[in-house]
């Protein structure tokens, strides 16, 4: 499963903060993301912070490769892809992670792809763009465009993760209801309104309609009208046996 | 500008690292979100820790509201949608944030969303889940799905800010190029591969058919195609004078 994934490499260009690296690793994990470079690093950052902001996500920290330079990081990638919120000459060509996954997704079946982050306070300088193939820009509000390092690597993993259509999202564990098991459900409920009382025959009609509506706003499954189904079941029990009782078909309780 | 964006309240309930509110800060500004509520409190959140990971959206924290309870930090809010990674009876009816997205932008334009987020250890509880009206499950590799709270609230925040549409993303400078512009420049570079000598008469047409391949496989603008022609235009330049020199029509500098 996942096999496209494995093909993305994430390459961080040396980052300052090492607790940015580990969330970075946790944010790949989440997202089937497991080929960590770093390029360039200048600082410390196999520190205490990185790993408790990795959590269960240090195995990428440990099998991370690092490069001098970033032409080698990505030196055996088809496709580089840099990251950049900044506008200009070499950005006018980005697109967002949305546009790029579904190209990035299909060319890593057969190709290694890397996504570029440069350093959190500089980004992505000229000379690290001229490697990239692809600009990817991430959206984002015009009042604070710049994000969290590991912030943008989950957005772009998140897409990657997403546009690989492996997410098999939770089932509804009941089937939606066919119209004929509705409507047996809104002749009971009809019968019962009128059972207890709620509503008189010449209103039924009327009354009905708006509870049609009330319960036809979502989606009903089996499940749904089952208990639904019980509920006016067990209401209209009340009534009748209230009203035997009131008939006298059933003698009142001893003391009552 | 934005204005469902302002509508949407993100929840937290009893967060417990001071660093991830902060982070949260920072996503929800990065999406034009500035409506923060903290519900049930247990432990100090303004710490310097929080300030830095807010980095510039320290106005958002500032701003931030305090509840006792979950109910009443989504009092005032329609609909209200509880974040949950694991699966269960209240799960099932899940959808991600990209199906849920659209709805949510669309009723904030006259209604407040809340989005939920527990606490970083265990999630919503049970009592929390029975507030929510709307469950979102956000995609994550089944080997380690557990996000951490400041990502949860980017993957949630940006997809609302992308399904609200008011990222405008970078425009292209330069116009695709037109075919009459396309076929202007092959010309040129036809007459300028025979010129340089590249190519004889005779193979000219499938080397231009090669050449025609290589260029067409992207998009090519007015931009590109002035510099594909400048770079014909002054090889050529050279092949012709050099040939000129040959042939005796320009005589040699001095001392040549």
């Amino acid at each position: 499963m996942n096999e496209p994934l494995k093909n993305i490499r994430v390459v961080l260009v040396d980052p300052i903060y090492p607790g940015n690296v580990g969330a970075v690793c946790r944010c790949m994990a989440n997202c089937g993301i497991t080929d960590l470079a770093i390029a360039e690093r200048t600082r410390e950052i196999d520190t205490e912070d990185c790993r408790k902001r990795a959590m269960h996500a240090g195995n990428i920290f440990d099998q991370r490769r690092e490069f001098p330079s970033l032409a080698e990081a990505v030196a055996d990638c088809g496709l580089v892809a840099g990251t950049s919120a900044r506008q200009g000459l070499y950005r006018a060509h980005s697109r967002t992670p949305r546009e790029w996954a579904p190209f990035f997704v299909e060319r890593a079946h057969d190709n290694r792809i890397a996504l570029v982050f440069g350093t959190e306070d500089k980004g992505l300088a000229k000379e690290h763009l001229t490697l990239c193939t692809q600009i990817i820009q991430i959206p984002s509000h015009p009042d604070y465009s710049s994000l969290n390092l590991s912030h943008a690597v989950m957005v772009c993993c998140y897409e990657l993760f997403v546009a690989a259509g492996t997410f098999v999202p939770s089932e509804e564990p009941s089937v939606e209801a066919s119209s004929d098991l509705r409507e047996r459900m809104f002749s009971l409920w009809e019968q019962t309104l009128l059972d207890i009382g709620f509503m008189k025959d010449d209103k039924a009609g009327h009354m009905m309609f708006g509870l049609r509506r009330i319960l036809s706003r979502g989606l009903l499954t089996e499940a749904d009208i089952k208990i639904l189904m019980g509920i006016a079941r067990q209401s209209q029990w009340n009534a009748l046996e209230l009203r035997k009782r009131k008939e006298g078909d059933v003698p009142p309780p001893p003391g009552a």
